[in-house]
């Protein structure tokens, strides 16, 4: 529990009028304005239905009074395991405005991990799609836990899969709960995010208000959403409450348009149908996009600005990008920073470059976001800054008003995780000497050869200019004189071809001859849910038999 | 003293985490921030003056070196009386980051009231500019207080009037402090800005750094500052800390352009020089600058933004500004808000309308910025909303993060304002059915004539829209028969001439007849130094011998 630090001396405001000049931060307010400012402005699309900010905010004052009806209340938690659906963006408002937590869980996870955070969260109920119906297997989990069918009659899937009433049938009859700030703690826990970690139990990453709402305001100022936004959910709402991005297109008035799933044409038909201004996306996203048919000869008009993150976008997607008439926004952060904290924010002396230095210099992660203030790459051990020469690798390290409060019902992990005051990212970088972090690595992928630090993405990066080449992955195989040696493994473009030693030969002509693959594989990339390679189970087939720790 | 309201059972976060993951709000870290990823982003601009951010950041850190060695921390109090020079703009930062609060004092005040001023406020520096020495006399002053003489090159005031070091003199041989937040609790004071109140005492109202954080960061994301944003000072720094603009533009990494005095010819040449944004002003000002011989012809390109507030804008106000090439944002709020609370907000439905439409919904005060939620048209006896029927006065009331928290050592007027939980403004409003409040006056300016309220606004309108009237000031006179009825002070254009007798025709083809004026008086009207008309002059001369109590 928390209690603010408090100095007397120069403490202002008596107690006794604390409610006229203090409310608790939380991003309820913010749709608590946008229903009163900005009634029949668009507010959410899907498919065919659309609804306007007053019907929004009453759908959301429904759907919380449901949940209040089923006995739903302050520090209770509700999961949800939806796809990007109008009902996921108001479980965003409803579930908060009655005092629970929410629980959005991966939709690529398997049966036994979605039990697990079920069980863990100790949710009440779950909000489940039809088709994703086959991974929630209650007979999993001890606790009780009552499920709600979320039919969808724009995918057609108007059938309930599991036992437990329709999501129509269950917010039936029921008067809308105003939308108002029913929040008295600003540090009362908003939502738990779970990390889809490599090995391991997923770990509860916990949101506060506070966090979410700052996040949601900084987000409007620096990312410039208004009223004119148009944005379209590529971004699973999962993945750390989309970023916080339900909270921040809504304060700012623009307009949700949902997607079920991640279909290249139906997205570029999208974007020029409804004006799209904004997505996020993965740069695998991207290349998805930049690579489908529907694209070819596209370009967006007027210019469509996209955040990335997940991975740096290549200088390569970043001029595909910049010919279908996107702007790409570079960020970086993790789930225990409420999703995005650090921004490639662009300085004016970089529009006088070519595209090309401008996207090796948009490929690093960034500076502190406007609402973030605090990033560091440090030493772990001694906890000093690493010299901002664009060099020495140290770990990034993040404090502040966007760091999650710490991990559900894990003592250990939360202090391992925030212990000096800082949130340890587990990620290395580089400071370069205009201050912007560079990731060259997670500390768990790093390579070691022959005692000289390898960074993946420096290797990948030099492989992705390969014209053949549409994916890599790098990673450090077991090798007897030097420790480790760099391995490739790509996956070539539709028609296309390259031998292995065309393209080590290629990564020689580019990088330092000790960074360059001894060995290359061809074949599909492991991937997570959210598109990230998953580089650990590449490397647990080469270092099966060997005695080091596979992460 | 406040303690946060604690919720033990959904709280969260562990006390020993509690900096890694909640930073107190201040707008300490605007510059942190800016200083760090803008560094030679051009920050400030005076005449030939110009810094950039790291020069900004380095300046404020001297300035802050030389107050703390001067014994000046937490608790303490500094003032200042001063144009818009970049000292002052230092100063918002400055002082805080010392632990102190800032004084800043309206640059317009007698000596009689900048001693009281500087006596209440306890403060033990005064940073004085040469042309308004006079007004700074210490022998009225008991408690020990020192000066700094700001001398100006760039005015070509370079001696000193009064005893004490020169600026650059005082600030000489110190080594900065770092901009970094040195707040340990966000409800410190930050600032206290005294209301030129037209009676009594000025009161000192208390700001904190957590409402200015919030603040600044609301008007980034509502007023879309950004790396673009050059900002012309129009708007005096010593009003509510300049709108609580020096950190929001900060925040937004913009350019400052800093402005001795406002004078339309130069006000013209920097926006045109400088490539100026956005600028603040009141009607008066924006009349001033359209009205001038440097603006025939002049048509801002790109266009410029400004925000007015201190009265509506006339509809024949938005029309010249347009012309100009000036997009007009209507904010209103009062130094106990910080500044605005209030933004009228375009629709898109407004789009479509005639200017001469459109003009009269933007006169309108509007609806809550994003960051101040709260605002409602109440009656103050029973704290009933009035009906949104845009007829049904009630007073404006205003809560949140965006109210001051109290008047500095007054108790008793501290709760009268915030009684019941709601900053009570003193205005009254109507309340749209679209959820837009429009002032109709002042309570202590509201004419009653036969037991009809009469709205000053509303007839003041009216008579503005005469091709000869420069400025118009209605207020109520005594009368005989109907208790008081309606006078006009008109001053006409120069050139231009009308009777009294054609203003009032004039009027009463437009208005119901017993609003409009029985008398008229030509001549110069009084005003602030803010450029608010000063009724309260105009009716003491009028009511004088009579029983009426005169605010």
């Amino acid at each position: 529990m928390v209690d603010q630090p408090v100095r007397p001396e120069a403490h202002v405001g008596d107690a006794e009028h604390l409610g006229a000049f203090s409310d608790p931060l939380t991003p309820l307010v913010l749709l608590q304005r946008t229903a009163r400012v900005f009634p029949t402005k668009e507010a959410v699309v899907y498919g065919d239905e659309r609804m306007d900010w007053a019907g929004f905010a009453e759908f959301v004052g429904r759907f919380a009074a449901a949940l209040k009806r089923d006995g739903i209340g302050l520090g209770d938690r509700v999961a949800v395991m939806l796809p990007n659906v109008p009902v996921h963006l108001a479980s965003t408002f409803a579930v908060p405005l009655t005092g629970a937590a929410l629980v959005a869980i991966n939709t690529r996870l398997a049966p036994a991990e979605v039990a697990y955070i079920i069980e863990h969260s100790r949710s009440k109920l779950v909000f489940v799609d039809p088709e994703l119906a086959g991974q929630v297997d209650l007979s999993r989990v001890a606790s009780d836990v009552r499920v709600v069918n979320v039919l969808d009659r724009q995918a057609g899937l108007t059938d309930s899969p599991l036992p437990g009433p329709t999501f129509d049938d269950w917010i039936a009859g029921v008067d809308p709960l105003p939308i108002e700030n029913t929040v008295a703690d600003e540090f009362q826990m908003l939502s738990i995010n779970y990390t889809s970690g490599t090995t391991g139990r997923p770990k509860g990453v916990m949101y506060t208000h506070r966090g979410a709402y700052l996040n949601a305001l900084g987000e409007i100022a620096s990312l410039r959403f208004g009223q004119e936004t148009v944005f379209l959910w590529t971004l699973p709402m999962f993945h750390c409450n989309g970023w916080c991005m339900p909270w921040a297109v809504t304060g700012a008035a623009g307009t949700h348009v949902c997607l079920r799933a991640v279909r290249p044409p139906e997205i570029i038909r999208l974007i020029q149908e409804e004006r799209v201004t904004n997505f996020n996306g993965a740069p695998t996203v991207l290349r998805m996009i930049a690579g489908d048919p529907a694209a070819q000869g596209v370009v967006f008009e007027p210019r469509v600005r996209v955040c990335t993150g997940g991975a740096p976008p290549s200088p390569a997607d970043l001029k595909k990008m910049d010919a279908l008439g996107v702007d790409v926004t570079h960020l970086y952060g993790l789930t225990e920073t409420y999703g995005p904290h650090v921004i490639c924010e662009i300085q004016d002396e970089w529009r006088g470059l070519s595209l090309e230095e401008r996207a090796e210099l948009m490929s690093r992660q960034g500076v502190p976001y406007i609402f973030s203030t605090y990033l560091r790459v440090a030493d772990p051990e001694t906890m000093e800054d690493v010299p901002a020469d664009g060099a020495t690798m140290g770990e990034v390290m993040m404090r502040g008003n966007n760091v999650m409060a710490g991990y559900l019902d894990d003592t250990e992990a939360t202090a391992t995780a925030l212990c000096g005051g800082w949130f340890h990212s587990g990620d290395l970088a580089v400071m370069h000497p205009d201050g912007y972090i560079e990731l060259r690595d997670r500390s768990k992928d790093v390579i070691i050869s022959g005692g000289e630090n390898i960074s993946s993405i420096e290797v990948e990066n030099a492989i992705y200019e390969h014209p053949a080449v549409h994916e890599v992955a790098i990673i450090g195989v077991p090798d007897e004189k030097w420790g480790e040696v760099v391995k490739a493994f790509v996956t070539l473009k539709p028609g296309a071809s390259a031998t292995a030693e065309e393209i080590i030969a290629f990564t020689r002509d580019r990088i330092t001859h000790f960074k360059c693959p001894r060995s290359v594989e061809f074949g599909d990339l492991p991937k997570t849910s959210t598109g990230k390679i998953q580089k650990y189970v590449l490397r647990e087939k080469e270092w099966a038999g060997t005695k080091k720790l596979v992460n």
